[in-house]
């Protein structure tokens, strides 16, 4: 596996590659686990050649967010990613991403108002400037992303659409842990009390599947359900749940079969942990 | 001389001529004049392919101005790019630009406050956003553009280093009519006594570098003489007058010769125009 740091050598070899090969490419913030590792196992199976970058993105972070804290372990990730099939390691730093005087940002302005949008401010804008950074780097001709990061998944594929980007996006299921919980970087910031209420976002997530099966689409019913779950549970605090058109994004009084976003996010302890399902 | 309206079939006719050849791209509003034609024999010379595009961008009109009324006249210009040796026409429409639903910009934040940018609020973000989605469409390996729009080709260039875009912008000196004035799509606006007032522009500009000569670099001082040159033109009406440095447009108080832009939009009669030099 290779390892390269600087973004002009990182294109040079990308735009060799792809005279004959298709570059697949994995973007991560590192601290690498099974959710990461089946994007990867992914690329490989669909492209000759899989990039892998490992970047934490000051950008999407704002004041008082973990930036600093951010779990980072690279010797780590370096083993997973090359045991995962990654022909390349992208391992820019900071300075080399955004150098003295950057100031031009990507902006995606409707979707990224709700959700994680609306209780994370600068988040998408940091998030769409830096994968269209990544993508001029790397040069792919498909790009992985986990559906835990659903709104974010959705906010790409638009960037991507909009500003006629020629990079096919593909989604990939949630990985989760033996007792279901989404498997998450952050999920080691939570102490051992803490991990156990971690496991409400997917029963109360759960639970509004059953109503949905039982034939309740009644939105506002469904997620007071799901705040009593959660609820039941120490050390929780909802951030948010939502039922959203999955294009759009606009709230939904009634659930839509093969439309609709169910989503939260909720704190346990200080931990911020989100989850999801499409119905 | 191809002519393409379709993105997609741009954008996958570039990814063949690509593989083995260099495409030059010279991005218009079309009704070409000698300055645009310029860019054209320049790209001839460096590239493989030349691609032109044709698009009179709604995003980068506010409200009020002239968007409907913007000198279009397709005949005359397919016959024009095609005796300048453009290989392939692009001429997307509105609606497969921007379709409904449309919603992500690009924003180049510190560089466009200032000049055309504080005068036309959104004019930049409509110039960065149309570019992008150009250059992804046309995948160009140098794009032209000329230096009579001096702070927007200081926008594109920061866009590209900013967002890692692997295109080489090559800027091309302004193209001037017998009397100096500078060439624009815009000067067919003005009737012959405001075209007599429209070569105040360039005089003021000459003033000044006379003044520069002869070691006077004091901008204020410099800024009051050509003031004096415009206003003593009938029709006219300064909008702004400006010296900055070329690279950050920080408004300059003394010349820094190598690093000052001139420039200047002065309306004579209802036509805005601009001119620059730079020392």
């Amino acid at each position: 596996m290779k390892i390269i740091k600087d973004i002009k050598e990182m294109q040079n070899l990308s735009k060799n590659l792809k005279k004959d090969k298709s570059i697949g490419f994995v973007a991560t913030m590192g601290f690498l686990h099974e959710g990461h590792l089946s994007l990867a196992h992914q690329a490989k199976e669909q492209n000759d050649v899989v990039v892998m970058s490992i970047f934490v993105n000051p950008l999407q972070f704002a004041e008082g967010e973990d930036f600093n804290t951010y779990p980072r372990d690279r010797k780590r990730d370096e083993k997973l990613a090359e045991e995962a099939g990654v022909d390349i390691l992208f391992f820019p730093s900071p300075e080399e991403m955004y150098p003295e005087n950057f100031q031009t940002h990507i902006n995606v302005e409707k979707l990224t108002q709700v959700l994680e949008g609306a209780s994370r401010p600068l988040f998408f804008k940091g998030v769409t400037t830096v994968v269209c950074k990544l993508f001029n780097a790397v040069k792919p001709i498909r790009a992985y992303f986990g559906e835990k990061d659903a709104q974010q998944l959705i906010v790409i594929k638009k960037m991507v659409e909009d500003l006629n980007m020629d990079v096919e996006i593909v989604p990939m299921p949630i990985i989760r842990e033996y007792d279901e919980l989404a498997m998450s970087s952050r999920n080691k910031y939570l102490n051992p009390e803490e991990r156990k209420s971690a496991v409400s976002l997917y029963k109360a997530l759960k639970k509004a599947k059953q109503m949905i099966d039982d034939k309740i689409f009644d939105t506002k019913i469904i997620i007071q359900n799901m705040e009593k779950i959660i609820s039941s549970y120490p050390f929780t605090h909802i951030d948010y749940i939502s039922i959203n058109h999955i294009s759009n994004l606009k709230s939904l009084k009634y659930i839509e079969i093969g439309k609709t976003l169910i989503s939260l996010a909720v704190f346990v302890g200080k931990t911020r942990l989100i989850d999801n399902i499409w119905i």
